[in-house]
């Protein structure tokens, strides 16, 4: 299968700790790589995943928090000094393009690259990016401040050739990809071998929702149905639910209760708050309501 | 003696690298706390001082290119969410002023406390902070932008009592400060005892420069005489010349020669082009010329 990656490059919440960087994470899909939020330190900790950071051309923010954006002034402009020339395309709320603007203009106003502000209504779930390969989704989320989430959804690959119907029938090279694209196979005796004989199923799709910061959102129930790995804030404990109703956040069974109504596969924990010194507190009363859940941690890699 | 230290968080320059950070460093005189630059991440490296970073009040920065202030929204928004509520001086080019207020306007409109920008004239060597225990004078640099070093000095303190002559006039206490401000005892006898016979010096003033980002400045040889610790920029080894002309750095012999004419007591190097793996090539290549060198480094602490 083509890799579809997920790195943890910081999954702490605004206050730093020892533990935990501020929010930022790599999806790697089939070679193509996204950001998605840039907190301080992302220049930093990218080193660990080994990846070629130029090869990101698109940057999704979720909102115009520190903790989330606070790191890409560094970003852009080492990229630049790199002798970055190929386009970067920046995807967030509508008011971070001043923030993006005043930091080219005043810190790197001869780069050889252009950076390209792509606002996106955090009211709307729709279609903001596509290619030959991927999907990216907005989810509107509820924080203090415009938000967005991210749904990132491979495309169907074409089914796979059975190699020993090939070899059996002759079929030759020429053929191969219009049997793939859904035609039969006439054999030169002028039987018609149907196409459901040739080939097997697609890989089947998969999807990563990242959704941070936010309370809850019960349309995400919808919008991410059947997600492979869904990444939910989880900023505090039910103990603290006064303290995520007031400050626009979720605690770890309402992550937990999320991805469950979204049946999805998995859920990642993340933004936790610094006052949890030993997050297992939150895993277990997100594993209360849903199972297949884990935490976030600097340096995690997660292949879906 | 009273402490005067110099933790270096950052010593790279604007390329990260896995051996550095960019440039920040905090001066613990007398312990309150300066720093000085502020490049990304540095609200995370400050944690290997075992500081309380909420005793800055204030922070100079040399000039406004993005690996000496990237770190300054972090530190800013964080002090703000950890409670802090005396004021905060940031001194500085005053082309960072549009900066520092647009960081608080976006991102910490609603903070308990006061930023204050108090802008540093990068032509004029001038007393630009004092109060009781030290004195702090601009440093005019030459770089491709406005930049201001800093020159650090402790105001000299008292002399010492001599403990032996205390106990054998059998000096009262209420007379021990009137005698460290250099008056003569009289013996209950109507003798006078000389203040000198009565006091040692007070301890040797101690002074620190930054000088970073610059090229060659002979005026710091007047400015900086006798300094205790020189920090000087050495971006490059002299084989890369033409480079440290092109950007305004210097080269290591560049930053010797400094040192040495301005009869340094110390010069540490910093400010390190990401291209040299060893840097011992910098230091061998300075100590030729002013043999009491060292090389900067993340986490080093330096006792004047």
């Amino acid at each position: 299968m083509q890799p579809f990656e997920i790195h943890i490059l910081g999954c702490g919440s605004a206050l730093p700790t020892p533990r935990h960087l501020p929010s930022a994470q790599v999806v790697n899909l089939r070679d193509k790589l996204l950001l998605i939020d840039c907190g301080e330190g992302t220049q930093i900790a990218w080193r660990h995943t080994g990846l070629n950071w130029q090869r990101i051309s698109h940057i999704f923010l979720s909102h115009a928090h520190g903790d989330h954006v606070f790191g890409l002034p560094g970003l852009i402009s080492t990229m630049g000094l790199m002798g970055r020339t190929s386009p970067l395309y920046i995807h967030g709320p509508a008011n971070l393009r001043n923030y993006i603007e005043f930091t080219i203009a005043h810190f790197c106003p001869d780069m050889d690259y252009e950076v390209q502000f792509c606002p996106v209504d955090t009211t709307k779930h729709a279609l903001i990016f596509e290619d030959r390969s991927m999907e990216v989704w907005s989810l509107p989320l509820r924080h203090r401040v415009p938000c967005s989430g991210y749904l990132i959804k491979e495309k169907p690959g074409l089914p796979h050739i059975r190699r020993e119907m090939i070899d059996f029938y002759e079929i030759p090279t020429w053929a191969i990809n219009k049997i793939k694209a859904g035609e039969d196979w006439q054999t030169p005796e002028g039987d018609i071998i149907p196409n459901s004989r040739l080939i097997t199923p697609p890989d089947p799709v998969r999807s990563y929702a990242y959704c941070s910061d936010t309370m809850s959102v019960p349309e995400l129930a919808e919008w991410c149905h059947d997600v492979t790995l869904m990444y939910h804030e989880a900023t505090y404990a039910t103990s603290e639910i006064s303290h995520a109703d007031k400050y626009g956040h979720s605690t770890a069974a309402q992550a937990a209760a999320c991805a469950k109504s979204a049946n999805a596969q998995r859920l990642m924990l993340g933004h936790f708050s610094a006052r949890y010194e030993d997050e297992n507190l939150l895993l277990n009363e997100a594993k209360a309501i849903f199972e297949n859940t884990i935490l976030a941690q600097e340096r995690l890699r997660i292949a879906l």
